[in-house]
């Protein structure tokens, strides 16, 4: 078997519910272990290019990582008029660090992810991702429990981002989804504060979405729901965004405009940014 | 095995790439068979509800049929200033011809589709998609292959909307995506004439989109590629317009309000009919 | 898609644990629904031909159904020194039936299957296997529960074979594997009476099948379990023998050659015979 | 996700033909990669243990590698009245080497195989199937094309052993499956010198079981097919024994029967012996 063709062999199976499934020929498994928190594995997909899989779901592909990851960091930091502290939550593969970096306003940056062995297969095997920001002197990342972090921190953030696998039961990460994770996240935001969450597929889980964004309204004054489609999954992926005074729809037209052509970005430009948070009849009817 | 669970048996692949593919559990086969010129399976998908499948790919389902149909329909539709006479090739499912209706200066509407055996599935098991409105006296039905329909009738239609199956080698369809033919339907339509084809993926076959609209654009003196996700079809998918005459970005802001705002529709809005014309610079630089 | 080729999108899949599924490509559904108790599917494979599926499994296959059919029914049969009466419990598809009216001394057979439904599918569509033996003079189909007819019936039979589905948690079948079944069996069967059971994989289920060939045991004095290599069900398949005075490898040697030798069989033969009761090590150590 | 459930993301598929598939849940992927040959993946499966798959197919598997490598190597060691000097060609997880050596009178074993790679990994990992065999001081290794080490030796042997992957067009592996290779081996057997080649399965390749058959039976006087059920092929698999003088089935009785004895295996036994040999009325009439 040539490595060009016929290894339709080994297939990696996304459970998207019980009933329908998403799978990739891999053509080379790059690393499959187990670390103490989940099963890794990055392999070379037939479709998508090199990809991170945790314990059974694609976090993000060669294919179009940046679309997700623009989605998730962009209108919190636009929505921030001057973001100098950031922290990220998660967010192991480094992208989500490299889009913080490349607001000029940005003096520092946290990125606490609680899977260091993870961490050390993302240094060494995907640097298309983290593009060396871990260097960046602005940069520190922390191994530790996120939630624990932001507990003890004495430091306070213009934004803070949770770039989290998915609330599943039984799974560490569902008390990064709780309404007191919320507040303790409003708490160590400084005056014009912005958070934001990946929030599910609003596809696979309204319900998720909806309820995430629920809470997220309950802490915050200012809440936007918003979907950006990822083909790595399948759908439309949805975020929350929860700020204690601006409105990412209140941002001057031109500051935005100012601000997003500064960061050369491949996937988001201002009618998109727009468009973000604009949901069509039949999924304003599903949410709650 | 009771029939609310435990269906996991049965599941139909939709074959994205020889390296990818979508699954979907079976609960249970309403029609399976061969008409003269398709595999037909019509079957209660576990996520989806019930499914359209034709040779291999999904066409709609109950989930979100309305999105495909109503951004296949619509920008056409109101690119004309007032559409009397359509003609639809393909479209079987009747939802295509369903949304035509819609419109209030629609005086006659034609649909040809080759397939006489699957338009009597179609009446018979899927009367959410067409609503009966085969029997809309507006509306007629004709079996016959499309483009000799279109060669030999000596009428002319205000919009020609083409609801066809992916432009596979090997199948007839192929010839309803050609130069030759897009020239037959400049010639049969009216005035302002206005056409639309449906235009494949864009995540899955960004080549065939590119081509489909190249093809249209060198007949049309306007061309709009366009696209929308569709949730059935796990990515976005494109469409390409072609216009004698109105451009859809330039039809009067009041005018599109008011015929929009009279359809009743679930997912097509204002803000979402601009958005369908505008990609974000990754896909940009993948069309040619 | 021509018939011929390109039918791989629907499969069915038999989950032989949660960790191994074997799946087919079905080239055409024939029927698929639900009885009132079990989805029923019969299709046409890509490998094994017309195939039923039970809720899940395959039951026998035109490739090789008379393998499992000859290696359930006639070791019973040739047991008993004359089988005049015969009972079938199960035996949807009729080829035990079929079987069963090979013996010449075989004066009546009572087939009696709880699923009327499945009955009327078998007859129209499954004449390869039944033979239309549903119609010899001396054949009696009855659609009851197995059980209460047994419990009722104030006849006696030679041979008792149990051809059910397996047994699941949760199904009636579960009832047909007890050993108050067994001693239900043991009253109604006359001097030399032997019966038989399908006693499931003696792969995937080696532990269900120690236990069918326990619980026989506990009941006559004579058991055997034996198995056959059946390609349908990709691992050897088991069953359990049990006789009142007879043993299965104490017929006399040109008995059994004369009367195996009249029945015209593809798979049974005298070699075979023997060779079905015989064990290597490994599996015996598993056996308990 | 614990190591110990919920590992049912990453499959391996089996393609049996293009119309079915065997799939096993992959625990933990050891190695997967491609050597200079073939695609070489050693896994934990969910249902067989560690496997090792080339090319697409398992191999063996810790659940049953003995069935396959006692059917093997034995009938053809038992077919020689005194085996001293053996040939392996292939055998690259070490478990043929490992039956070989179990005879006592065996004073030289060569083992060629071409895939250095592969035997680094089966040494490092596969220490279940080799037990340290390659130490033994009657074995040699031999990293080389079997073929060309055949024609270029000037020893010859008393058993020569083909433990070959299948002849899969445009692979190298099929010229060891030729009428001008099996006459280079009877030049290299010694005067009551036997051979013996794995031949497919007899399910799923019964046309290739076939004829590798006739092939052998057109060199040597002697020839026996035997298949022998291995639950890790999902099927009986199929060997080809050539003889240049006794028949396998000629063994005195008391001398099989003490050299078998001897030899302390799990699978064949005496009555299996003589079972491998005898083949059904249906697959008869497949073998041509």
């Amino acid at each position: 078997m040539a490595e060009s063709q016929g290894y339709r062999v080994l297939w990696y199976t996304e459970w998207l519910s019980s009933q329908e499934a998403h799978i990739h020929a891999i053509k080379r498994i790059i690393f499959d272990g187990y670390t103490k928190y989940q099963r890794v594995t990055l392999a070379e997909t037939g479709s998508f290019g090199l990809t991170l899989f945790l314990d059974g779901y694609a976090q993000s592909s060669e294919y179009d990582e940046f679309v997700y990851h623009e989605a998730l960091v962009h209108p919190a930091m636009l929505t921030h008029p001057k973001p100098e502290k950031v922290l990220i939550i998660g967010g192991g593969e480094g992208a989500t660090l490299r889009e913080v970096l490349k607001h000029p306003t940005v003096k520092r940056a946290v990125m606490v992810d609680i899977d260091g062995e993870l961490l050390e297969i993302v240094k060494k095997y995907m640097v298309k991702w983290h593009q060396n920001c871990f260097n960046d002197p602005r940069a520190e990342v922390v191994v530790a429990d996120g939630k624990k972090y932001l507990e003890e921190t004495s430091e306070t953030f213009d934004v803070i981002i949770l770039d989290l696998t998915d609330p599943t039961k039984g799974t560490p990460g569902v008390q990064l989804y709780t309404k007191e994770f919320y507040e303790e996240i409003y708490d160590k935001l400084s005056k014009d504060g912005v958070m934001v969450t990946q929030a599910t597929s609003t596809r696979y889980n309204i319900d998720a979405f909806s309820v995430i964004n629920n809470t997220v309204a309950s802490v915050f004054p200012v809440e936007r729901p918003y979907k950006a489609h990822v083909a790595t999954f399948y759908s439309e992926w949805g975020f929350a965004l929860g700020s204690k005074s601006r409105d990412p729809l209140g941002i001057p037209r031109n500051e935005l405009s100012e601000r997003l052509g500064r960061l050369g970005l491949k996937f988001l430009d201002e009618e998109i940014f727009y468009h973000l948070f604009h949901f069509p009849r039949y999924l304003k009817e599903k949410m709650q």
